[in-house]
């Protein structure tokens, strides 16, 4: 008898999937985010405070459960977006991703932001094509995530800690939290931030900017 | 060729085990809650201060991806309590917990807590042979999350709206949420404390109060 691992089946076709969006991400120069966090710990504001004060050019693919709430907000900022609303699905895959942005103009951008469904577990197991994975934590959530979610901090580029602004009313050791993110992955960027009063977002914006394709060409 | 729908197997297979949990409970007289919300909306903290101040006889399970921290802190109250690691796994499934009570007391418990992993998403699918189901809301995480992730709050017998000592400092309708939840399940049971500075918490007691088995017989 033949015994399939099926959990390896399914990560090997989206992998494929993957590497085939990789592939078309880089031949248009295009730029791609990941952005990963629990329900709730601000996502879609970060995107839509991004989109509204960097000037580069952006297009967005968000996911949710249900409704397409996140995404009519990032639209309202003036990004194209695309909504995936994935019917009790946990994470966003590769084909979703795929077929999302088949019809956006993908050799007109700097960036392409996708917010992942709001789960600190499941999305960091399914490649997408991207070119970083963005974890985003927050103050109230309490300083002890790292630790707990580790397969996400593993795979993390950069770790936004959003919420600060919460920072006098909630007890949390950010300097815990970077270091149990450093210990997971030395190379990891951190930065602070609180997408309500708008503080920190400057080192953010000097990432993007670092790894913004050079345009033209 | 004969088609074979896996969710549908894994959930049967799972339903089985979860009846069988949900006889022995029922035979022991011991009532059981399971009790989901996402990453740091404080579930731990209110398994805490209900084993401090609620006088009755617990018993916990707390599932956690990785680290047994939570599973610590209860048992800190004095409640005897089993860790269940799941390594990866994004919710517990009824076998765990089959496996986790084997060697509690349950004849002489009036309630069993279950902390699933932290996930508004997957947890809600998987019947543990519990008889109610907590979902755990917190103020700072927004107040769409009933509508976007409506198949908890379909099932969801009780919904704690937590951290409401952060009102002041973050936007949130309450009566937005309420209104969400019973669209969804009209005799849900709604409840707004802070397990920071123990306020709300009577009508908690009072639920748990009136479902507690008989003593005695």
């Amino acid at each position: 008898m033949r015994k399939i691992d099926l959990g390896r089946t399914v990560q090997a076709g989206n992998d494929a999937v993957a590497a085939r969006n990789r592939e078309l991400f880089a031949r248009h120069g295009v730029y791609v985010l990941n952005i990963i966090g629990s329900p709730g710990c601000g996502k879609t504001s970060i995107l839509e405070e991004t989109a509204r004060r960097l000037d580069a050019r952006f297009a967005a693919v968000i996911g949710d459960v249900k409704t397409a709430l996140d995404a009519e907000r990032v639209r309202e900022c003036g990004v194209e977006t695309r909504a995936i609303e994935t019917g009790g699905g946990c994470h966003l895959n590769a084909a979703q991703i795929a077929s999302a942005v088949s019809d956006l103009p993908l050799a007109s951008l700097d960036f392409l932001l996708i917010e992942n469904v709001g789960n600190l577990v499941c999305p960091s197991a399914f490649d997408l094509g991207e070119n970083a994975k963005v974890a985003v934590l927050s103050v109230p959530e309490g300083d002890e995530k790292v630790r707990k979610y580790p397969a996400l901090f593993l795979r993390a580029d950069a770790v936004i800690i959003n919420k600060v602004d919460l920072a006098p009313y909630c007890p949390y050791d950010v300097e815990r939290v970077k270091e149990d993110a450093r210990r997971l992955h030395p190379d990891v960027r951190i930065f602070e931030m609180s997408a309500i009063t708008g503080e920190g977002f400057a080192p953010w914006f000097g990432f993007l900017e670092d790894v913004r394709p050079s345009q033209g060409g």
